[in-house]
């Protein structure tokens, strides 16, 4: 399947990340929408799409759509877009949870439009269009996520798109997705956050590199967040079970030089590959 | 008192860097030393140093000399360096421990030279003086850990420095900026290489950019890291226990999403202060 046309649903930095990628020669038209006016006009600004609205009617033109809204919103938005699609065209969203979400536009969504979720491992601490930016997509794993129930083509024309995005493809069950990301995203973002509300007020002023960094991703925005985190929490809590024995196994070793540099070692050795 | 001439013995990313910025029109020259003669000449072709050797007769020429050795190499360095020092000349040190080291350079430095501590909060993963850059430095603070013994006149030569180089200067005392940089630097560290080893492989291979930026520290050298960490082990615990502290408050409120989102807060309250 060509896809001439792509949709966008939901303008922010996600959205408008893709939209910008596509238009350098993936596909011949964007077309977005966003329920908010305003980020339909940034987007239109930034050259992140062709056509923007606040209505779901210019998704009938599309051959593939991406919902890249917040998660809580995503299934409602998923199921308005099928409705304005045409059959035999592909939707998918990009949520960064996945399991809940396609139980429940799998039972939800009307035939004719095929639904796979995926889940681009892109972003920043920032949000909406003005900071969307298609570097952001550079060489990130873009995980699509089919279920026994989901279309193959589907599949492989997230993929196909993803691979001409140059990002890496990945494909993995939503269980597998959200047991995996929980690890290298949630829990990373919660611990940047722990850190950062443990250092007092003076050591967070002296603020050397390293720090900064955990306070960049602390930043990000706590509405989105809290609600991936609580969607998520089963797999977070089994990621924050292993964390929990590396950080014990570290500071065990704190009194002895040989078994400490082995401790650290591990991290390397992982890093390094 | 004015520099004419700084002296840097350890020509590796701070050391060079460091020579790299005084060299844009701070002092007339930067003499440099280190025993890898390698090291001398990558500096020398990097531009950060006028002239530079493997001896520490160069050191004589100093207003000021800054010791950028690994930790365990520091007060052995100092010491050397004192012995090529002019007297009145000022002495500091980079390492990212104090308490120890200044307690064991005032009891065994010779009189004449003006010592004082210090750390200049910046650095990377990388190591070697091909890594170095001027622009580590921007902004970042400069910590100088003057005792009841300094020579104020050496706490306002090396602030003074600082302030010209572009970084903050900060004085605190030796032992509050161990307990300080536990919490931002030496934590963190640890925290980030804990991460990583407890990603599984799978997982690892997904890295987003919040992981990426986690596995980036963790790539920091494990013998640097291994001695600081062990030095300062007090206070990393110290740290570590406010740390878990604030990790199972944020568990604790994954189930209540009004609570997790309070719990998050915080930290955006502190990081956008």
């Amino acid at each position: 399947m060509r896809v001439e046309t792509a949709g966008i649903v939901g303008l922010g930095l996600i959205g408008a990340s893709i939209g910008l990628r596509l238009k350098r020669g993936i596909v011949s038209r964007v077309v977005g929408m966003d329920v908010d006016q305003k980020a339909v006009e940034l987007a239109f600004q930034r050259g992140a799409v062709d056509e923007a609205g606040t209505a779901h009617g210019l998704l009938r033109t599309a051959d593939v759509v991406f919902v890249a809204v917040p998660p809580q919103v995503t299934v409602q938005a998923a199921l308005q877009a099928a409705r304005a699609m045409r059959t035999g065209s592909v939707l998918t969203d990009v949520a960064s949870t996945k399991a809940g979400i396609i139980r429940e536009l799998e039972e939800r969504l009307p035939p004719g439009v095929r639904y796979v979720g995926g889940h681009p491992m892109a972003g920043s601490e920032r949000r909406g269009a003005g900071a969307a930016d298609a570097a952001l997509l550079d060489g990130r794993a873009y995980i699509v996520t089919p279920t026994p129930r989901t279309d193959r083509e589907a599949v492989s024309v997230i993929t196909g798109l993803a691979r001409q995005m140059g990002m890496r493809p990945v494909v993995l069950s939503p269980e597998d997705h959200d047991e995996l990301v929980a690890q290298v995203s949630h829990l990373p973002y919660l611990v940047a956050a722990a850190l950062v509300a443990a250092a007092s007020d003076e050591a967070a002023q002296l603020s050397g590199p390293t720090f900064s960094g955990f306070a960049r991703v602390a930043k990000s925005p706590v509405d989105l967040w809290t609600r991936i985190c609580i969607e998520n929490r089963t797999a977070i809590r089994r990621a924050l079970e292993r964390f929990r024995a590396e950080l014990d196994r570290i500071e065990q070793a704190l009194d002895d030089e040989t078994e400490l540099a082995r401790a650290l070692e591990k991290s390397q050795q992982r890093v390094t590959q």
